[in-house]
């Protein structure tokens, strides 16, 4: 095998991007010797929007450049980085680049959940591999996980605490008492959470990764447009509370699980035992437990984020492709198909769930409660009520019943009906209990 | 790419070989989806001892051979597995598969742990991939993780509860106070001890494993007669009270780490604390922590052994192996190197201790133990001697010390200096306590 050395282009040197060429300068003689010789990697272009912006990394200014062709079409760039993020001008460097034939290594979720189809053909018919283990999870390596490791497993499920950003914040929230806005606000001045936190916090940084480990294990891609997501943005220290007292966490979990008549994939804030490893998963820390036939249940944790971690899934990929440039060969996993897995609708998967009600407190809204759910054919495994210590005889209490497996649309339509109940003086708030 | 279907021979069909049949004959449908149709397996021959046995596998009887040549020289046979154990008979059928040009999948952790080297090379010479994800930890894909995932890291650190016998047994003598014989025997009882027991609990098999993923992350195999190996046999009910009181566990503990000098590699059981997530890894589950420079803390747990766990991780590598052959390309990972790494003596590693000695209640004696390990320098952090309530007045007790980060050479001398004083009765027992 020789030791030719390849040329990376970044596209994109931010967080992630920077964190790529620090590990480069650091551990590149390391990576040779890891390879046998073999790998010798060296960052020759890097495209940025402003060439003045300051950097986390201290290349040489004759790499930047603001024209990404510049990267993609350089005759010395053998492997092209995609780092920059969104769906559009990144659908074009990818598509670009695999039609040039070269390796792309990427972290972009969002364009992997929602155009991932359209790469993945380009990957087949140019023969240029498109890898991706930066996209879920910082440096976990779950994509390898199910796309190799857990090949001859039929997948049975996946959960998954996989956004740094609401894993704090609610973290927060839980030790500290804080409001979401308070939270968040943290989180912002610490550096966990970006300056537009949209996407971290409405679920669908979560979510598109959960497509992602859905298309590697169930044959293709499904439309995201009919997943179910919620963000923790209405999550509050009373149901943090009440959660606690219950012997549950709030945590922003991912699902994805297999059923006779198709998949169910969701990302919400979700009660789970306390006692689960998956409560426990704290601050930037991600963790994703998979149950397979074979293999039984495999937990993967670790730093979900951040510049190195995420750069050392990049520099894991960057190798992947290397070696197969240096002997051919085909891509390292397996793409996922272009079979689009059937959704079951949400309305039709069944849990456990905490139902809040803030009542009117006034003889008879239990009972009146209680029998709208027992007609709907919902069994209430419990409930929660304390009285406000500082305010015993108060107006408005909450009431927080728990209930039995019920398949979620009856517990809405159940709910609605419960909603225009006098005594009821606001929305109810639902959680999911999932057992792991 | 094609679908050709390619043939798998199997030497061996014991616990993991039943396995790897009925995932194959479960799921190879699931297989060919999941490889985008690339990889069809069929085992088309398989070498035993005794053509009588029963199974737990329902392979047809004309697959069946007690002839190992006949399954490697078989022309339909593509790919060798390996899963005899021992390092003579397994050593030969392996180095015969390589030197046909055949891929080997083998979970034999002692065979490469102690003539690695050999087969290493010879897989580099004829161009023939050796694939041993089954050798370390079950399902669990620690493996490719540090041969992969991780190879762009220096990694500092792996500590490994990487023995699911030793780990049921201790976990038996905390939860039921029971003595080590009878934990044992409870273990046989339940499958979770073999016949014969040895090379679990006596540390050798986890230390197998220690040494190939330090070979993985250092450059090559140590020589194993090097490495610092103790079993679980003399574990007492006493130490594992007083650890308990003193906020620890005792687990069987594999650690590999890096130092400036050279690296460490230590099997035997250890203090950890009982807040550690690698205290809460029971029963026949494995667990392996690796912190490296630019991933940070990893953490990988599943099942550790057993027929479709252990199954699933050669599975995993047949599918590989299948890609391989199919449409070329070198081995998946690359091999350790052949330089052996440099091993820090055990003597010169430092780290907290618990030191138990029985000696006779007289006064002084305390005074008389602190002075001698004040003279050789060791500091004392706690003492733990509580009175026994049922006889309060006994002659002989029990005393612990909680030392100070001690290197381990001084403190065998100066405990053999202690063991010399008329009031200790017997030989003091130690117990390593981690920081993990």
């Amino acid at each position: 095998m020789s030791g030719k050395t390849l040329g990376i282009g970044l596209a994109g040197f931010g967080t992630v991007g920077s964190g790529v060429w620090n590990i480069l300068k650091r551990n590149s003689e390391l990576i040779r010797e890891r390879t046998n010789g073999v790998v010798t990697l060296e960052v020759r272009k890097i495209a940025v929007r402003d060439l003045n912006k300051s950097r986390d990394a201290d290349a040489p200014a004759d790499r930047f450049t603001t024209d990404v062709n510049e990267v993609i079409d350089h005759e010395e760039v053998d492997i092209v980085v995609e780092l920059i993020g969104g769906t559009t001008t990144a659908f074009d460097i990818v598509a670009r680049a695999l039609k040039a034939g070269k390796p792309v290594v990427t972290g972009n979720k969002a364009l992997l959940a929602e155009r991932g189809q359209e790469l993945f053909a380009l990957s087949r018919q140019h023969q240029a591999p498109i890898l991706f283990e930066a996209a879920v999870a910082g440096a976990i390596p779950v994509i390898k996980a199910v796309q190799e490791s857990l090949i001859g497993n039929q997948i049975d499920s996946i959960a998954g605490i996989i956004n740094g950003t609401s894993n704090y914040i609610l973290q927060r929230m839980t030790e500290a008492g804080l409001g979401y806005p308070e939270a968040l606000a943290e989180a912002k001045e610490l550096g966990y959470a970006e300056a537009d936190e949209t996407l971290d916090v409405n679920g669908w940084d979560a979510a598109h990764k959960a497509i992602l480990l859905a298309s590697l294990s169930y044959g293709g891609l499904v439309d995201s447009g009919k997943v179910y997501v919620r963000g923790i943005e209405k999550v509050t220290p009373l149901d943090i509370r009440f959660a606690k007292e219950l012997g549950y966490v709030i945590k922003l979990l991912c699902l994805v699980r297999r059923h006779e008549s198709g998949i169910e994939i969701r990302t919400q804030p979700s009660f789970i035992s306390s006692k689960h490893i998956l409560a426990s998963v704290n601050g930037v820390f991600n963790a994703i437990a998979v149950k397979s036939d074979a293999a039984g249940e495999s937990l993967f944790y670790g730093r979900g984020a951040g510049q190195e971690p995420t750069g050392s899934s990049v520099v894991s990929d960057l190798v992947e492709a290397a070696r197969l440039l240096s002997n051919g060969g085909s891509h390292r996993g397996f793409l996922p198909g272009d079979q689009e897995p059937v959704l079951v609708p949400v309305e039709e998967t069944a849990t456990p769930c905490y139902v809040r009600f803030k009542v009117t407190d006034r003889p008879g809204v239990i009972a009146e409660i209680a029998s709208a759910l027992a007609n709907a054919g919902i069994g209430i495994s419990g409930t929660h009520s304390p009285s406000d210590p500082d305010n015993p005889d108060a107006e408005f209490v909450d009431m927080v019943f728990v209930l039995h497996k019920t398949p979620f649309g009856l517990l809405k339509d159940t709910l609605a009906e419960i909603e225009n109940f006098d005594s009821v003086t606001e929305r109810p708030v639902v959680f999911r209990i999932e057992t792991l």
